[in-house]
């Protein structure tokens, strides 16, 4: 059975637990898991075991397309106006008892109008697709491993610019720049280039003018976006020679990253990730400046389901593909993390990057 | 007075006339207007002439600084969750008959989970603050201006690429890479290059690996970002020989464009824009290939407040900041669109971009 045709049946089969058989999906990464249609305006109905996509005058050609290439059975609607959608989404959905809608998806206004339309009455859902979109199948395996390789061959033609002078602008320019011409559709979000005491202790720092200086520690976090699914993996770097305190931090960092890759197989409990990650950076002495999670799922969406951290209860299961990176920062000393993107497999995990971790930047130079 | 207290003080004039002296800012462009703040996540609540701005542990110290810079009286509070947020709307706006909030931005869940939490009545609300920042002042038109010239150096540094064998892809990546080399923060919008008669003849054409080959129209669609501010250009071109039909198209749309910007001055209503360019089209015989509307604001967002289009009731007034960007498109044959973005001065306009409109590349070369 084509992927289309299983994905659609798992969808129908988690709808009818509901108390209603017709759904509005508007989620768009659920509509491209489900139909392959890629655009960025749609709703997609499920209703008795048939699913209608609506779309603008823009899309309708290429909804077709990928619908065809996606081998699924969906019903294109050309609706020229939201208004238009509204109307369209009644006549389809007329006489069922109720409609589930994505609450987190739809604006109130939005719920507000397609509500006066309906004389069926929506009920707020989930839906749940992102847990169905969770395990990745080998195609999708296949296309989130070449977004890490376009990002790890982009990090090695790249990693010559760190050097005194060069600004985060520079090396973030450079790094899109040879991810497109290595074949991505473009950045999967927006490359953190992060260097010196203050920048790189900010783990969501946004590229800067600022100039690199001998001695900064520099966060690099890139990932390409290929076919719509994504990558994520991050380096970390010292610019000249490195003082021990660096080297300490850097080398506790990446054993706790370590630890934590380990730890991912099939059957454990996703804080037990983030346990294994901090058990390490404890031991260093440095826990307390590991402020945030420990990784994330990655697919369609650059953030999706597992989230890994201390309270999370989520199984790892083969086909989960989830980051591991744990990072370190400090104001007035700067920060390390490291990233890798691993594919959950029948026994443990699957490092999907290539790029070394060695943070010597030129090769290094210990102080004493 | 300092212009985020000039806004400031409108806010409370617009909220005034409704029923709430208290409402909730979530829509971010606004934000950035009324406070300085250029951050991804926020929350900004008016109450009794004081704002207060919800963020979290990562924005803080960012928005302070922002804050600061732009003159703007408002306390910045964080919040380090979603409920936290919740918790604290609830603890200022307490004891008001109701809170406003912008129902085109709040999902449906958000809504719901607010209101749990609040003793006052969440009441729906565009707020109107889209229409306070139509007009803009002399520092948002710096802005936008040092954006078009961005983009104008850009096209012009990258122009001579056009021609047999160069990818649409190729294009865009020298043109976005320029960009930021020239000083942008990145791209306004996905830059559209589109070429040959069936992509050239979509609108919302995205770049592809298609070859552009000799007697390709291309239609390049460019904008640069600039502290928050967009820009928005279209010019187009015909590769090596033109043919008289290219030649007459060109020409039509050329001079549609000229005399829709002819028509921008304070106090026309913008459908007399589109109008303008419209008589223009038909009097080629060419209207019907004109298929969609004839331009909008730019500021914050790309597309904002005024629409132009044949249905529009807005009346231009200094300070509006719109593009003006006929364009014919036939399936097999291609398409043409020329696009200026112009500022509404005391009695007329002021084009904002400085490229030529040239269409030859290389120069003309008439097919008979």
């Amino acid at each position: 059975m084509h992927t289309s045709l299983m994905r659609a049946q798992r969808l129908f089969e988690v709808i009818n637990l509901g108390s209603s058989q017709t759904c509005l999906i508007t989620d768009l990464a659920d509509i491209h898991w489900l139909t392959g249609f890629s655009g960025s305006h749609a709703w997609l109905i499920a209703h008795h075991q048939n699913l209608f996509l609506l779309t603008d005058g823009r899309y309708v050609e290429q909804a077709r397309a990928e619908i065809d290439a996606h081998h699924a059975v969906v019903e294109v609607i050309e609706c020229r106006t939201h208004s238009a959608m509204q109307k369209t989404t009644e006549t389809i959905t007329k006489g069922s008892p109720s409609v589930q809608f994505q609450d987190s998806q739809l604006t109130y206004q939005n719920f507000r109008a397609l509500q006066a339309e309906l004389s069926s009455t929506l009920i707020p859902c989930d839906l749940s697709i992102k847990f169905l979109r969770r395990q990745k199948d080998q195609n999708e395996i296949r296309l989130i491993e070449s977004a890490c390789l376009i990002a790890d061959h982009a990090l090695q033609q790249c990693v010559h610019l760190l050097s005194e002078g060069v600004t985060e602008n520079d090396v973030r320019d450079e790094l899109e720049y040879t991810m497109r011409k290595l074949g991505a559709d473009g950045p999967s979000y927006d490359t953190i280039v992060a260097s010196g005491p203050t920048n790189s202790a900010r783990p969501h720092h946004q590229p800067t003018s600022t100039k690199i200086e001998d001695g900064h520690t520099v966060i690099i976090d890139v990932g390409a976006l290929v076919a719509g699914y994504h990558s994520d993996m991050t380096r970390s770097f010292v610019v000249g020679p490195m003082s021990s305190d660096q080297a300490n931090w850097y080398e506790a960092v990446r054993a706790a990253q370590q630890s934590g890759v380990e730890a991912c197989r099939p059957g454990v409990q996703v804080s037990e990730i983030d346990t294994a990650c901090r058990k390490v950076l404890l031991e260093a002495g440095l826990d307390q400046y590991f402020t945030h999670g420990t990784g994330h799922g990655v697919g369609l969406m650059i953030h999706e389901e597992p989230f890994i951290n201390s309270s999370g209860l989520a199984i790892l299961q083969p086909g989960d593909v989830v980051t591991v990176e744990p990072g370190l920062y400090r104001g007035g000393f700067g920060g390390f993390r490291v990233e890798d993107l691993v594919v959950i497999t029948e026994h443990g995990c699957r490092i999907l990057n290539t790029s070394p971790k060695d943070p010597t930047c030129p090769p290094l130079q210990l102080t004493t």
